[in-house]
């Protein structure tokens, strides 16, 4: 079916938030069989509100918006729909009493003003929100148009998608793309990844894929019909992709990572210089990584480096910190220090300033310590300090993922990256 | 003057590309005055195109519209242009030898369809081009809407509203912005706040005012003119948000932590467990950490607990991991370990499993360590994993915020918190 996205919030007009919401919504109705095919932006003005939901459902047959759920003055969503579908404000019982024991539970006095995410129009189907208060909306007009109304904080409006909303619109998603397959890659920018794929396949049957690129890899997706060509597509992309696929279903390589290592019954830890912690809460971010994950040191400072992880003074003098022998140093006296079987280490220059000309800013040393040998690769990140974390992130994971399910050997490397240290 | 931002393509209603051009524009906008009032995204069908003009130019006095100005045929803003004001597309001859001059200097022979390029709306003016090639487009129609063209590609985009679009907008931005000032306070919910605000001001000053909630607090932004009214209602607002308020400028707590310790000449640590690293990983996300942060523990396991950070195996018996005897050990060893003059800990139960009925998901303690004292606090937070982490890394840095600031002992507490630890 046709969508209409309707975003609302002055935050999002006066150019202080970035609109990721949109992205994130379309990226998932598209793979439900739905297009997206207009995108409004508003802001917390009641007949602003009214206006563009009428220019999106006279554009398509599901509207959903984000934004304008709160407790406060400025949340308006509530309103406009009642007001669009011509329905009452109806005190919503159930809703109330969440509310209060949401509250009551934190051991806060619940504001009277809050009553106001229980007052729903009239007829509206609630879609429970396990993240925060104020639940989603669902609500069909006369017309026969669907309008949805989702919390604008971005972790509120995924749970509810996920969980209320996605049954819904696969419901109403009648044409059902036969399926939708992702490849998962990391380790190969979007342009050389493309021309691999475009090679492989032949530009006619180019049209059913997409390339989705973010900091932690590329995402290839394609509509597959049940064809004998189709299945044929699906087999060249996989072999195509397979030196840098990780995964076919959205998962984080921590995750991965997780069930390798917890299959094994074998531990990881870390010792992060320049990506300060980033690694360690990646894994963290995953259920369960008690299980595999004993913790890590962020050693920031030379100081730190030598006296939590006893990096001898002479090497840092020698090499510099960062340095390949001070990237296998660490995730050595990591391993050991943590009493695991695989450690991560990470030194590198992320910037703005730090940079000489020998070891310019981005550069980057990261190693996999493992009971039987200790690698270090080299890269040269781009693209500012955040970039450069993630980035580096990403590579030591997947250099210890490549090292687990033994392709290290053979990997075709199409990031950039050199060895520098294998022992 | 308003403003509505139509941006144009395929890809920003695929979920492929995020789009960050119109937080970019909108913010610029602002600054000259301006108002955006409307967002548009549309894919590239000259209809499309045409009908969100159309809309924009009904509800504001400039439309800016991105995208669509390449060389190839899925390119169609400048046909849309032509359509909507009425005028036919007449061959630039001055822009295409420029255009010819740029492919000549690359020493590549020009494509036929590039021609494209230099055909533009009668009447229109071009806007140069200094990284690309397809210059940006000005117009006015009959009623006097000022319509601005520039290309997708943000670089571009950027250069030539620097350039050549900034002027003409501030000579058209007759009203100067009067002024927007803002509260980003943490450690109370929008709730509470929204009720200590509009108590304070009363509700008919509350008209322009915003609460912009997140993981990390909630920002109150309010629109002040020059009056006398104005100044006074800013006064009040800023003795209502007090007692939460750590910075007026946006700035994250950890830049504003790493100013004040970098004057004192002292340092900082983190000893982290249900944070897993996401309070070091925010702290190195500050370019210049290096000079106030030595770095941190992530002691996942209790093992890690005891070998890393010497917390004794009879606490941990008789206390628990989570226990407000843990989180003060962790922070002091965190100290002495790393040799800083803070720390900061945090230990608790993140979920989705791992709880009890007496320690329930949701519950942390978080500690700081100071040459003088060691305070923990306990509170629950709920809203899953992710938010767990981040509501727990702000709490333990907005704790040491306190506590630097002299301002612990007489705070107001909003979130919930308790301290259960002091010595």
């Amino acid at each position: 079916m046709k969508i209409s996205l309707v975003s609302i919030g002055d935050e999002l007009l006066s150019g202080r938030t970035l609109n990721s919401n949109s992205r994130w919504l379309a990226h998932q109705l598209n793979s439900l069989g739905h297009q997206v095919v207009l995108g409004l932006t508003v802001p917390d003005i009641h007949v602003r509100i009214i206006e563009s939901i009428e220019i999106a459902a006279d554009k398509s047959d599901i509207v959903i918006t984000t934004g304008g759920l709160g407790p406060t003055v400025d949340d308006r969503t509530r309103e406009a729909f009642a007001e669009f579908v011509g329905a009452d404000l109806k005190l919503n019982r159930e809703l109330l009493s969440t509310l209060e024991k949401n509250f009551a539970d934190r051991n806060i006095r619940m504001p009277k003003h809050v009553r106001r995410e229980a007052m729903i129009p009239d007829g509206a189907i609630t879609l429970h929100n396990s993240v925060g208060v104020a639940p989603g909306l669902y609500i069909q007009t006369e017309n026969g148009t669907h309008l949805i109304a989702l919390p604008g904080v971005p972790g509120e409006m995924k749970a509810i998608f996920e969980e209320s909303l996605k049954p819904i619109l696969l419901d109403l998603s009648g044409e059902r793309p036969v399926g939708i397959e992702s490849f998962y890659t990391t380790g190969i920018p979007e342009s050389p990844l493309y021309k691999i794929v475009a090679d492989s396949l032949g530009e006619p049957n180019m049209d059913n894929l997409a390339f989705y690129p973010s900091t932690l890899g590329v995402e290839v997706r394609i509509k597959i019909f049940d064809t004998p060509e189709d299945r044929n597509v699906l087999a060249t992309l996989r072999s195509a992709t397979e030196p840098w696929c990780y995964t076919r279903k959205e998962k984080s390589l921590p995750s991965i990572l997780g069930n390798i290592l917890t299959a094994r019954n074998a531990t990881l830890s870390t010792a992060e210089s320049c990506t300060g912690g980033l690694i360690a809460s990646r894994i963290v971010d995953i259920p369960g990584a008690s299980k595999w994950f004993e913790g890590g040191a962020v050693v920031y400072s030379n100081r730190a480096k030598n006296s939590v992880l006893g990096l001898p003074n002479e090497i840092l003098e020698q090499w510099g910190a960062v340095s390949p022998q001070v990237a296998a140093i660490l995730a050595d006296n990591a391993a050991t220090r943590f009493n695991t079987d695989y450690a991560l280490s990470t030194t590198g220059i992320a910037g703005p300033s730090g940079g000489t000309e020998e070891k310019p800013v981005g550069l980057v040393y990261y190693g996999v310590h493992t009971p039987k040998l200790t690698i270090v690769r080299k890269n040269r990140f781009t693209g500012g300090r955040e970039y450069h974390r993630m980035h580096t992130s990403q590579a030591a994971l997947h250099l210890l993922w490549l090292i687990l399910e033994n392709k290290y050997k053979e990997h075709p490397w199409a990031d950039g990256s050199v060895e520098t240290l294998h022992k």
